[in-house]
């Protein structure tokens, strides 16, 4: 698999359309699963004359048929952008010079012809790294309190939860009055939540996290989570706890286990190895499913979705404010000691790409 | 942990109630969660005076906690039974001397105080043995096709297939025209199915058992599933055949894999060990639940539970027969090598308790 810069030509804008110089995109998580996917990043081999960099990696054999679909392929890259609009078409003139956050893929250019259905005109002021981040995470964050709303499910537990993405669902949690139980790694990642106004922060690798996990969900009723983890058993100990805290409740044994149910969603791998589940402690009343932004902007319909899109328009610069760690260019997103450390998906540390710095 | 056979009195039937004697009662794998439960069945010591057997285990100290609730409680067991109507309340005359199928617990026993709501009377001619399995593996197989007609699946998958509920559900499709993929781990068990007209039979012990399970659902169109087996690795590689079926379909490659949502439902536990899911094979629409019939019941109401029992009931000598190769008394199913032989589960074999043999 290589990673390399291509001269691509952009043609003009039909009626619907406009041609923007992208100024911000993020390097989030979902991107490195198209950018870097099945490769093994030991066997990185760096190539290229010196304004076109490649970096060339091995796909191990076994992860062959999971992306028979891309062999052969050059595929961009870059879920979510922002720039200045530099021509449109007959229907877009009102937007020509204003600032446009963007979603639809290839974002990691220097510019990109898209439809006007697919943008949100910033605010007066916003820069374009305010901007660059409006899509994926603020609506996964919001598309989680939906999801919870819809489902009746009156509090909410979150993994890896001081991720911009948590940090955002604290934030709307608060604003909403939703419960959130929060799950980090590390009492540093614990700050930047308690910091933001979280009360249920809990520390996986404290010696009694499964005990307070349990009281927790007692306090808030939690009966959904979300999982940015996947792989391990944190799913499993989460469920785990929210039927303990459901039996604790019952007056009579039932060797089904509680009447409770019970759903996790896993929406991220940042751990790749098997999910694994010890579900004769969940009782029968439970669901371990995947969780992806578009199927549930399908599901919700567009005015569901348009409600979200316009708060996070409302709330771009407050409650779905994005930090961003380090700015690069695109050559620089292709540099092995960049692509090492944005490939760690370190907590707090974020990238953005900034192409018109070359 | 305890078993033993205890002397109590059945109180005189209410209005609404009657008194049963036991003629027979099945031995079915839902039954001996309760019965075996958490108990290390290589702990098992003999005890009790020549008429009163009793049989101790010893609970491992890691599975107590999903026990707290049954600690020092004397449970009954049996799920379902049939037998004589002996006694019966002011409503219930009708009944006098009739032979009912009966559900609700505490079956292996000599009688049984019920309410006629949980029985069904047996057709004309009809023996103890026909009427004793009439709740719970008939109402789950209809539950499967119920399940999969409700969520829009239009073809199911079943694992343990040969198994009396797997027949039942295997003769309800061919009724119904569900097409049906039956996974079984043996030969024998394939021509057991295959006797009763099934057209997919896979063996998961065959050597290209994953490529002809992906055929067999790009044939049927299956999106749903329902896993007697629980743990190891068969599960994850249910919802994988389903994915790749479905990739199969799609003309462009995306990373996030199929849209075609995989259902994969739990409904036992003939493998203890942990559910390994191998999720990154799955796309993102996908989910494994639990399966239970009581609380599918609740979901789908009086009036379709009804319309299933009657069914039951009118086929009950066909569709809905059960085959025993064993019938034994209270006591005898105390001894330990009956206890061994139906505790194995094996496929084919089933024990059946006349509590009038003594």
């Amino acid at each position: 698999m290589t990673l390399s810069l291509q001269d691509v030509s952009v043609g003009d804008p039909g009626d619907d359309e406009i041609v923007v110089r992208i100024e911000a995109a993020p390097i989030n998580p979902s991107d490195l699963g198209l950018l870097l996917g099945p490769a093994d990043l030991a066997t990185l081999r760096e190539g290229g004359a010196g304004g076109a960099p490649t970096l060339t990696f091995t796909v191990p054999e076994g992860r062959l048929p999971a992306v028979a679909g891309r062999l052969g392929q050059s595929l961009p890259v870059g879920n979510e952008g922002a720039g200045t609009v530099v021509a449109a078409g007959r229907n877009a003139k009102a937007l020509e010079g204003r600032r446009v956050g963007m979603f639809g893929g290839a974002m990691y250019a220097d510019y990109r012809l898209i439809n006007v259905r697919d943008v949100i005109p910033l605010p007066e002021g916003a820069s374009a790294a305010d901007g660059a981040s409006m899509f994926v995470n603020p609506l996964t964050a919001l598309g989680f309190v939906e999801t919870a709303r819809r489902e009746g499910h009156p509090a909410i537990i979150h993994t890896a939860a001081a991720s911009n993405l948590g940090q955002m669902l604290q934030r709307i949690c608060l604003a909403d009055g939703v419960p959130l139980v929060n799950i980090v790694r590390s009492t540093e990642q614990a700050k930047i939540l308690q910091d933001i106004g979280a009360t249920h922060v809990l520390n996986s690798k404290d010696a009694d996290f499964e005990a307070r996990l349990v009281d927790a969900i007692v306090e808030t009723g939690a009966t959904v989570a979300f999982d940015a983890i996947g792989g391990g058993t944190l799913a499993s100990q989460i469920v785990q706890a929210m039927e303990r805290a459901a039996v604790r409740r019952m007056t009579t044994y039932s060797r089904y286990g509680s009447d409770a149910f019970k759903q996790l969603y896993i929406y991220g791998a940042l751990d790749l190895s098997p999910t694994v589940l010890n579900r004769l402690a969940f009782g029968f009343q439970w669901s371990v499913s995947g969780w992806l932004l578009p199927p549930f902007l399908n599901k919700v319909g567009p005015e569901v979705a348009a409600r979200l899109r316009q708060r996070v328009a409302d709330e771009l610069t407050t409650t779905f404010r994005s930090h961003y760690t380090k700015v690069i260019s695109l050559a620089e997103a292709l540099s092995p000691d960049n692509l090492r450390a944005y490939e760690r998906k370190a907590t707090g540390e974020k990238f953005l790409i900034d192409p018109t710095r070359g």
